[in-house]
C-alpha cells in the first residue's frame, strides 16, 4: 500500500466548469432549455458545495443548469454565505422554512427568466434519483412554469456523474487508503468476548483517526463461518470463537466515498470459511479480468456469478458490485440486466457474495477504477487468506 | 446531569400497533384506504427497520399502512432477513435493483389488493417531506393503479410524528446525555493551536466513545467572537486565542438524534463574547418559559426574537428551534409564520442565535420536551459562562 498524500481539497473552478460545458453540450443534443436539480450529489457536483446540513429534511436547495451561462442556485438564506464561497456567483435565496411558499415562486419565477416560455426543463427521474422536495411543491411548480415542460433529464446527470475525473478518483483512492489503514488495525480493537457494537463503535473511531472527515457507512456482521446478512446494526453480542466478522465501511474523504469491507477470523477459520473466502477472491479477480473498456456491467456479473454460485443468476442481495463516488452506491449495477458499457474512468466496486452454510454468508468488496488496460485497485487488496483476530 | 442508564433498544410490538392503530383513525377520518411510504423515518416508524442501507440510494423501499390490519412491507430482497426481525409478517420482495420494474409493479398488485378500485392512496406530500422514489416510477404507478387516487397523506405522518411516546423521549434524553458527555470533554481535543478539522474529526470519536451508535451530523465554526455561519464544513485553519468554537452534533442512538450545540472560549473571551453569551441564555430561558401545552410555535419564536433581535422577526438561519426526534430536525419550526399548538410530549430544540459583529454570529441550542408544565431539558443545560479552552 503507497503511503497516504493528501490530495488537494475541493476542485478549481475550471472542472465546474468543464462539467456544465459537458451538461450543456448533452443539453442541447437533448432539446432541454434547462436542468433542474435538487439532491445533494447533483447541486454539489456543479458547484462543490459540500455541507452536511442536508441531514435535515426540513428546506429544499435548488441547483439550476442554463442550456448556456453557469449554474443558478436557488437555496435557503442559510446556505447563502457557504455557497458564496464556491464559484458560484447568481445566488437567490428566501427565507426558509416559509410554510406558504417554501421557494417554489422563487423557483419558478428564476426557471421562467432562464427558459422563457415554452422550453422542456430536465428534472432526473430514472433509476437511483428522486426529487428532494415535497410532492405538493413539484405540482406547485408545473402550475407556475406551464408553459414549460417539466420532464426527465435525458440520462445526463447518469452518464456525467458515472464517469470519474482524475480529481475525483485521487479523492476517492484516498478514501480507501484511509479506510485500508483502519481495517489494517481491526485487531486493536476486536477479538473474542468484544461485544459487536462496540467493535462497530471503535471501528468508526479508526476511520476518523486514519483520517476519514465522517463516516455516513459502516455495516457487517459476525457468526459462526458466516453472517446472516450485511445491512443490519450491531447487536451487543460478543464475538466468539469460530465467528467470522465482516466490517463494510463507506467513509468520506472531501465529499467522495468509499466503499469495501474486511472479513476477519475469530481464531483459526473452519475449512469452510477459508475454503469461502478464496473463492471470494477468485470471483473478484475474475471481476477484475472482465472489468475492461468496452465490456458490459452484465459481464461481470456473469464473470463473479459464474465463480460464487456456479452461473446461478445471483443472490438475494441483487447485484454483485455497483458505482461509487460522491454516493455509496452509484450507477452501474452488476447483474444480468445492466448493460452499461463500462468506460475509463468508472469507478465500480467488486462486490461477490456466498453461501457457506444455510442463512450463512460470506461477502467481500473491493474498489476499482476502469484504466486503458487491467482496472486499478483503489482499496488495498485483502489477502487470500482470512486475517486471525 | 443525572448517569447514564441505557434505555432498552427497539420498542414492544404494543407501540407499533398503537402507532398503526391511531395512522387508521386518522386515516378513517381522512377517507384514505392506505398509506403509502418511501423514506427511512417513515418505514422505520411503523415497523421498527433500523439500517444504515438507506445511505444506499439505489433501492426503493415501501411500507403500506391498510386502513385495518398491519403494515405491509414491499422491499427489495436484501432487506428480507432484517425486516422479518421486526413484528411485520407480510413482507413481499423483489430482486433489487431490476432496471425495468424496481419493484412498481409489485407494489401496484399490493395497493390493488389492498386498497380495491377507488380507494384513495395517501402518500406524505407536505412540508419537510418527499418521495423516496423515482419519479418515473411514481407516474407509472399512478398509471398502474390508476382507479386509485394518490393523494397527501392529509398531514397523518406529521401529527403522529410530532408527538413522541414516553419510549422515544427515553431514547432521545440518552442521545443528549451522550452528546452531554462528549462536549463535557472538548478539553481534551481542542484548545489554541489546534486545526478545527482535527477538532471535529476527534469530536465525532469522544460522541462514539461515550455510546453514540453513529453520528449522522456535525457541524460548527469558529472565529474571533463568533463564526460566519453553523453549517460549513471544517477547514484546518487552527484554533486562535480570542476564537469562540463551536460544535454542533445530530449523534443517534438506536435510531434517534439529538441535536444541540456548545460555545467554547479559546482563552478568555472578550466582553462582547461573553454578552453574546449571557444573552443567548436569556433567550433559552424566555423561549422555554413559553413552551407549554397551547402554546404557538410562532410565541415560541417571538418570545426568544424579542431578546436577540429585539423582535426584528429573525435572521438569516430562518428559524429559532425546530421538532427533533428520527430525524435531525422535524416539524414545527420556531417561525412567525407557524402556527403549530404545542402538546405534551413533543421534542423541540430551542436554537437562538445572536449578531455579534457584522458576519459573526453566535449560535446556542438546547433539547426540551414539553410537558404539563415546564418543559424538561433533555440536554444538560450549558452555563452562562462560555466555557474556557
Amino acid at each position: 500500500m503507497s503511503p497516504i498524500t493528501s490530495p488537494e481539497r475541493g476542485f478549481p473552478t475550471s472542472e465546474y466548469k468543464q462539467r456544465a460545458a459537458r451538461a450543456q453540450t448533452m443539453m442541447k443534443a437533448s432539446g432541454l432549455s434547462a436542468l433542474l436539480l435538487t439532491t445533494e450529489p447533483e447541486v454539489r457536483y456543479f458547484t462543490g458545495y459540500l455541507t452536511r446540513f442536508w441531514e435535515s429534511p426540513t428546506r429544499p436547495w435548488f441547483l439550476i443548469v442554463p442550456a448556456s451561462g453557469d449554474p443558478v442556485a436557488v437555496i435557503p438564506s442559510i446556505g447563502a454565505a457557504l455557497m458564496g464561497k464556491t464559484w458560484i456567483t447568481d445566488i437567490r435565496t428566501w427565507s426558509a422554512p416559509d410554510l406558504v411558499d417554501d421557494g417554489v415562486s422563487l423557483l419558478a419565477d428564476t426557471l421562467l427568466e432562464i427558459c422563457g416560455d415554452g422550453g422542456s426543463i430536465g428534472m432526473p427521474s430514472g433509476h437511483e434519483t428522486h426529487v428532494r422536495m415535497p410532492y405538493d411543491d413539484i405540482t406547485r411548480l408545473k402550475a407556475l412554469v406551464s408553459k414549460n415542460a417539466i420532464t426527465g433529464d435525458a440520462g445526463i446527470m447518469r452518464a456525467l456523474r458515472m464517469v470519474k475525473s482524475e480529481l475525483e478518483i485521487a479523492k476517492i483512492r484516498y478514501a480507501c487508503q484511509i479506510a485500508g489503514r483502519a481495517f489494517a488495525r481491526v485487531g486493536e480493537i476486536a477479538g473474542a468476548g468484544v461485544p459487536l457494537d462496540q467493535v462497530f463503535r471503535r471501528f468508526q473511531g479508526l476511520c476518523l483517526e486514519e483520517g476519514a472527515d465522517w463516516v455516513p457507512y459502516l455495516a457487517g456482521g459476525a457468526g459462526p463461518d458466516g453472517y446472516a446478512d450485511v445491512i443490519s446494526p450491531a447487536t451487543p453480542d460478543p464475538l466468539l470463537p469460530g465467528d467470522i466478522l465482516m466490517l463494510d465501511t463507506g467513509l468520506v474523504w472531501d465529499g467522495y466515498f468509499c466503499d469495501f469491507d474486511r472479513n476477519f477470523a475469530i481464531g483459526p477459520p473452519s475449512y469452510a470459511a477459508k475454503a469461502a473466502q478464496a473463492r471470494l477472491m477468485e470471483a473478484v479477480q475474475a471481476g477484475a479480468d472482465a472489468a475492461r473498456p468496452g465490456a458490459r456491467a452484465s459481464d461481470i456479473f456473469h464473470a463473479m456469478d459464474k465463480i460464487v454460485t456456479g452461473g446461478a443468476g445471483g443472490s438475494e442481495a441483487g447485484r454483485l458490485g455497483h458505482g461509487l463516488g460522491m454516493q455509496l452506491t452509484e450507477w452501474p449495477s452488476f447483474i444480468a440486466g445492466d448493460d452499461t458499457v463500462l468506460e475509463e474512468g468508472m469507478v465500480l466496486t467488486l462486490e461477490p457474495g456466498i453461501d457457506v452454510a444455510p442463512g450463512r454468508i460470506l461477502v467481500h468488496e473491493e474498489d476499482i477504477v476502469i484504466t486503458a488496460g487491467a482496472p486499478e485497485f483503489l482499496s488495498p487488496r485483502a489477502s487470500a487468506d482470512l486475517p486471525i483476530l
